[in-house]
C-alpha cells in the first residue's frame, strides 16, 4: 500500500466538538489510511486565549489534553500548514461570531472550510458560497444539522439526480428528550426539562432549544443548503414548545399520535418550527433526543434518516465525512 | 450558465427499471443541467431481442414507448458513443447472467458501470472491483439494495471517516408487507401473500421473496462492499418467513414486538437472514412494504435510513444518483 497522504487540519475551538474531533482522528487513523489513502493530522488549534501548532500534527496527551504552547493570537494559527480549516467555536446565531470572521479569513488564505459551528452559514449562507467560489475551495456543513444523521450530504449525493421537494424533522434533541418524557412518564414540561438538564441534555439557559430557534436555525440552513431558498432566522415562522402542556400530550396519545417540535422547509418557500401532531410510529416520531430528517423528493418519494443529533462522537463523525470529501473534492484522497 | 456537458447512456435492459430511467431522464433535465452542469442522454438500448441508437439521445415517444431500430445483436450496443453502462436486465442469482457478461464487456471498453441488477454483484463482486480498478473507471451499485434508500452511497459519504461495524435492514418490501397485515390485519401468511400479489408487490413465484433468497443477495452486496467480507450466496443463513404463524405474529404483538424479516451482517462475518422480534416503534419497525438500512458505526453510533425499498421511480432515483456520481468521478459533472 502506498503511503498515506498528510491531509492537515486547523480547527478553532477546544470545547466538546473539537476534542471529539481530535480523538476521533486517532481512533480512525488505520481506518483513514486503508479506506481513503489518508493521514489527517491536526496542525494547529486556536481557542479564545491560546494557540497550539505543530507541523507534524498535535499529540493527544495521555488526559485528553493538548500541551498549549503560548497564550497566543488567533492570527498566529494561519500561519500552520494546513489543507482544511475546521470551524468548531461557540454558535451565535446573531452575528455569527466569532466563527464568520475565521471563515472569511479562511477563504481569504484560500483554505477550504468544515463548520461543525452553525452561526457562519446561518447568518451569512450567500456570502460564504460566494467566498468559497471566489476562492475555488469547498465549504462543507453537514456537522451543523442533525449531528451524524444524513442530511446535506445525502442530498450532495444519494439524491444527486433527484429533486428535493420539502425537508421535514426533529432537529433539536432537547425538545424531543422533553416531549418523549412528557408523552411516557405524564411529566410536565418543567419537570421534563430539569431531568433534561439534570442528564446534560439541555443547557442551564434553555432558551434557544424550548423556543425553537435552535431547531429554526437548522431550517435555515437546509431551506438555503437544500432547497434554494433565501432564509434568514427572521424569516423563519417559529413556536417553541413552552405551550405544550401535559394535557395536550395526553389527548393526542389518546388519538394515536405524538407532540414533536417539527421543523419544515418547502421549495415554495415556507419555513417554519413548531408542535405538531405525528402520527404514533411514523417515521418522524422517533423517541428520546433522537433526530430524524424526512426529505420528500420528485423521484424516491419520502427518505426519512434517523440518529443522533448531537454529542461530540456523533458531531466528529459529521466533521470526519466532509473532511475526506475535502480530501477527495481536492484531489488528495482517492475518489 | 454554460452549456451542460453531454453525458451518454448505454442501457441494457428497458422493463420497468429501464423505462422508469429514460422517463426520469425527462423529468430530471433542468435539474441536471442546473445543478450538475450536466444533459443526460440515453444514446443506445439493449433488450434481449432488440437494439436502438441514436448518437443524440433516444427521445421518448408520447406513449412512453422506444422506436426500436432494427432487430438486432446485442453487441452492436457497444458501438455507441457513451460515458456510462446501466445495466438493469433482469436480477439472477445463480450465475449472474446476462448482466455478468455485459459488465465485463463494459469494463472491457473502459467504461463505467452503474447497476439496477443485483445479479453481477453478488455472483462475482471481487472479480468485478478487480476489473474495474483495472480497467480504471467507477462501478456503482445503489440501486441493488433498497431502492432509492441510501445504504451504498451513505457509507461511502456521509460514513466516509467513520467505520461501520454492522448493518442490518428490512431490505424485502413483499415481506414486508405480507408481515404488516399479518399483525395489523390478523391474515395469516397465505391470505397476506395473496393480497401482497394482487396489489404487485410479489411475483407470481414468490419463492425468491419469501425464502428469504432476495434480503440474502442484499446481505451478500452489503456485507462485502462496506464491511470487507468475503460473503456468496451460500455462506449467508437464510430463513424465510414461511414458518412464520399468525399465531407467532399475535403473540409478539401482545408482548411489543413486530415479526420482521431482518436481515444482518456484521464486520466479525456474521451474515443472516431470518425472521426476528423488533421492538414495535423502534427504527427497523417499518411498516408496509417500506424498506429499512441501519447501520452501526464507531462513531455516529446508530444511524437508521428508510424509504421505498422498490419501484421504478425509486429505482430510478438511485441509478440517477450513480450516474451523477460516475460524471463527478470522472471529471465530468461539477463536484
Amino acid at each position: 500500500m502506498p503511503e498515506p497522504a498528510r491531509f492537515n487540519v486547523l480547527l478553532a475551538g477546544y470545547g466538546t466538538v473539537g476534542r471529539s474531533l481530535h480523538r476521533a482522528l486517532e481512533t480512525q487513523r488505520e481506518h483513514l489510511a486503508t479506506a481513503h489513502g489518508l493521514d489527517v493530522r491536526i496542525t494547529g488549534i486556536a481557542r479564545s486565549d491560546r494557540v497550539a501548532t505543530d507541523p507534524d500534527g498535535l499529540p493527544l496527551k495521555d488526559d485528553g489534553s493538548v500541551r498549549w504552547q503560548r497564550g497566543g493570537l488567533l492570527d498566529e494559527i494561519w500561519e500552520a500548514e494546513a489543507d482544511v480549516f475546521v470551524e468548531a467555536t461557540p454558535t451565535d446565531l446573531e452575528d455569527g461570531q466569532p466563527g464568520l470572521g475565521h471563515v472569511r479569513t479562511a477563504f481569504h488564505n484560500e483554505l477550504p472550510v468544515v463548520l461543525a459551528n452553525k452561526g457562519p452559514v446561518v447568518v451569512a449562507y450567500d456570502e460564504l458560497v460566494q467566498r468559497a467560489q471566489t476562492a475555488g475551495v469547498p465549504l462543507r456543513f453537514e456537522a451543523t444539522v442533525a449531528g451524524c444523521v444524513p442530511s446535506l450530504n445525502a442530498a450532495r449525493y444519494s439524491f444527486a439526480g433527484d429533486t428535493i421537494h420539502k425537508v421535514e424533522g426533529i432537529l433539536n434533541g432537547t425538545t424531543n428528550f422533553i416531549l418523549t418524557r412528557m408523552a411516557e412518564e405524564g411529566s410536565d414540561l418543567d419537570q421534563a426539562l430539569r431531568e433534561a438538564q439534570a442528564l446534560g441534555y439541555a443547557e442551564t439557559d434553555p432558551t434557544a432549544d424550548i423556543e425553537g430557534l435552535d431547531a429554526a436555525s437548522k431550517v435555515v440552513i437546509l431551506g438555503n443548503a437544500l432547497l434554494g431558498l433565501d432564509l434568514t432566522m427572521d424569516t423563519v415562522e417559529v413556536q417553541g414548545i413552552t405551550q405544550v402542556t401535559r394535557q395536550a400530550v395526553e389527548l393526542a396519545d389518546d388519538h394515536g399520535f405524538r407532540v414533536k417540535l417539527v421543523a419544515e422547509a418547502s421549495r415554495d418557500g415556507t419555513a417554519r418550527v413548531g408542535p405538531r401532531l405525528v402520527p404514533r410510529g411514523s417515521t418522524l416520531d422517533v423517541p428520546g433526543a433522537l433526530n430524524a430528517v424526512r426529505f420528500t423528493t420528485q423521484l424516491a418519494g419520502t427518505v426519512t434518516h434517523t440518529g443522533a443529533g448531537a454529542g461530540g462522537n456523533a458531531t466528529a463523525a459529521a466533521l470526519l465525512s466532509d473532511i475526506v470529501d475535502v480530501a477527495r473534492v481536492t484531489g488528495v484522497a482517492d475518489r
